[in-house]
């Protein structure tokens, strides 16, 4: 049995709680400062308000306040937060990191550097460490088409554990996997995490055909699910060409990392309601109002990278314009621009 | 203005009728013997019956006993039969062939040989001209995400022009592409076809998800997306696989050849239907029988390729255990297995 703290309360950070306490592990489930609530009730009748489930009988809740309780000796550190609370995570943890207690992150997202560098989650943990720690910490990701309120209903669930040492994530594995928890391993790390750390913005992208859809309607025949197929084409393209500039390789973004995690993301959730409501013709203000002003990951990443891309342009080592799409959705939500997808920059003649 | 005879009346290839007419260019619709109530209803009313909407007024409608008169002068010549088709076409239009006047198929499928080689559509077609004709005939093919009704519905539409000859594919290009069918072409034909080729097959299989969600239900919380999207992941993996045997490159696979026309072929038709009645727990059989007992383009190339991958085993050149997707749905419909999706052949671990 292994004791696993979960730190982040939210869908996704509890989500994991499900395998392992299926797999016998105690699981110590901590709050961030905006999981109060979601501590609280589990403490009351074990019910996790987001998920509208009971947590499992070995997964033990703990606020924020009690972050030394729950990780002492614990043998693997989740980090579940949004990747607006990398820094509260690293700063919460840094005094109990031990190079024998691997770290598992969920959080998608890349930072960029103010010359326009782009880094995995996991790589900026590691900046972010004092200087006798850092190198020496075990980082790794999870990856993959995974749905947190799924995986509660044990839905058959295929992901990516990634990190750049092999045995570790195979150690890692042994302790997450279940008859519908279905893990791969891969040091391919930055290829894995660059596919899904973009995302929650093509998925809006997407979703903006699904929304003139439902503007337009059906002229009693036809869907729009050729303009859907396109941009989910592109966001292809362009995720590729994004992982190829960070280095990474591109078996994963073909497979769970890329098309899978994309797909998963077009269906459900903030994201895509923003897009749809955009491509119905909303500006972001009246969207953002609809969806009770929260910030969203999409829109984050959007404009971490879209601001990155004309920096790394002037170093000669991007064009924003090989980005058509993800850089008309910029437009479109930082500086007001109207809905209106550049069909013509899309997929280069190719292979003449 | 060009002249462009379209051999096959159906959904398919009466599509890219109403992109050629908005153009200004002749069409002439030419049915095959299975689409005479087609041609008789264009003749009396306009009316296409399929696509319930009136075709252009410079669409002329021709049986395929006026096939002579319907290629007299024709400039290109459309191919929009089934992949059963094939031969029908080739035995129809060999006499009428010249090299200067290009062919453009939209056919999908592979034909396997018996020592279980596969070939695209257009080498096979290649391979059926008579020997004065072989390899002198400009043979080019359609490949991307471009549902017919939503075509006649002037939806954005991406796809491939592919072929050997790149100034071809642009003359091609010049004569249908509209400000809502883009086209973009490539001389990777072995990649972009072969890409195309297996949609059909695996959008069965992603909607065996889809049919057993429908059969469980939602227990009141959670979808069927982190499934439906592993099965999307392991299709874009088996294509991928497929598209290096045949000597193809990736670039199409990542965009609108692969993930695009798979994207698109998931949400509709008859081949969806088949997976879900499949992932409800109908054998075959009865599937069948709920779909008219219709012959589907999926079944069909499903055991073509199902077929062929043993034999290229035996060849050294393939192994069947590298599509555990694929082969699976075929031991469900030619077999009569029961639906138990191999979950753990997925996704092998990579760069360990």
């Amino acid at each position: 049995m292994t004791i696993v703290t979960i730190i982040g309360a939210g869908m996704m950070g509890s989500g994991v709680s499900w395998p392992l306490s299926d797999q016998g592990h105690e699981v110590r489930l901590v709050g961030t400062h905006l999981d109060t609530h979601i501590i609280e009730s589990i403490k009351k009748d074990g019910t996790h308000p987001k998920h509208k489930r009971q947590v499992a009988k070995n997964v033990k809740p703990y606020f924020y306040t009690e972050i030394p309780q729950a990780l002492e000796g614990a043998d693997i550190i989740v980090c579940g937060v949004s990747s607006f609370g990398v820094e509260w995570f690293i700063e919460q943890v840094k005094p109990y990191l031990k190079p024998e207690v691997p770290v598992l992150s969920i959080t998608k997202g890349l930072v960029a550097d103010t010359n326009g560098d782009l880094h995995i989650i996991p790589d900026y943990m590691n900046s972010l460490l004092p200087e006798n720690l850092k190198d020496k910490i075990s980082l790794n990701a999870v990856a993959g088409p995974c749905i947190a309120q799924e995986l509660a209903a044990r839905r058959q669930s295929c992901v990516y554990f990634c990190g750049r040492d092999a045995n570790t994530l195979k150690d890692l594995r042994k302790v997450f996997a279940t008859d519908y928890y279905h893990i791969s391993v891969t040091t391919d790390f930055i290829g894995a995490e660059a596919g899904v750390a973009m995302k929650n913005a093509y998925a809006i992208c997407i979703n903006l055909a699904v929304g003139e859809y439902q503007q337009k309607g059906a002229d009693g025949i036809a869907f729009m699910y050729n303009p859907q197929a396109a941009l989910f084409a592109q966001s292809m393209r362009e995720m590729r060409l994004l992982v190829e500039l960070l280095g990474g390789k591109l078996d994963g973004l073909i497979e769970l990392s890329g098309s899978g995690d994309l797909y998963v993301t077009v269906f459900g959730g903030r994201n895509a309601k923003l897009g749809q409501l955009l491509g119905k013709g909303l500006s972001y203000e009246q969207a953002r109002n609809e969806l009770a002003n929260e910030t969203l990951e999409g829109v984050e990443i959007l404009t971490r990278v879209g601001t990155a891309l004309p920096k790394l342009e002037e170093r000669g080592l991007a064009k924003a314009s090989d980005f058509p799409l993800l850089m008309h959705l910029l437009s479109v939500i930082r500086d007001g621009e109207s809905v209106n997808i550049p069909w013509d920059k899309f997929f280069p003649d190719f292979e003449l």
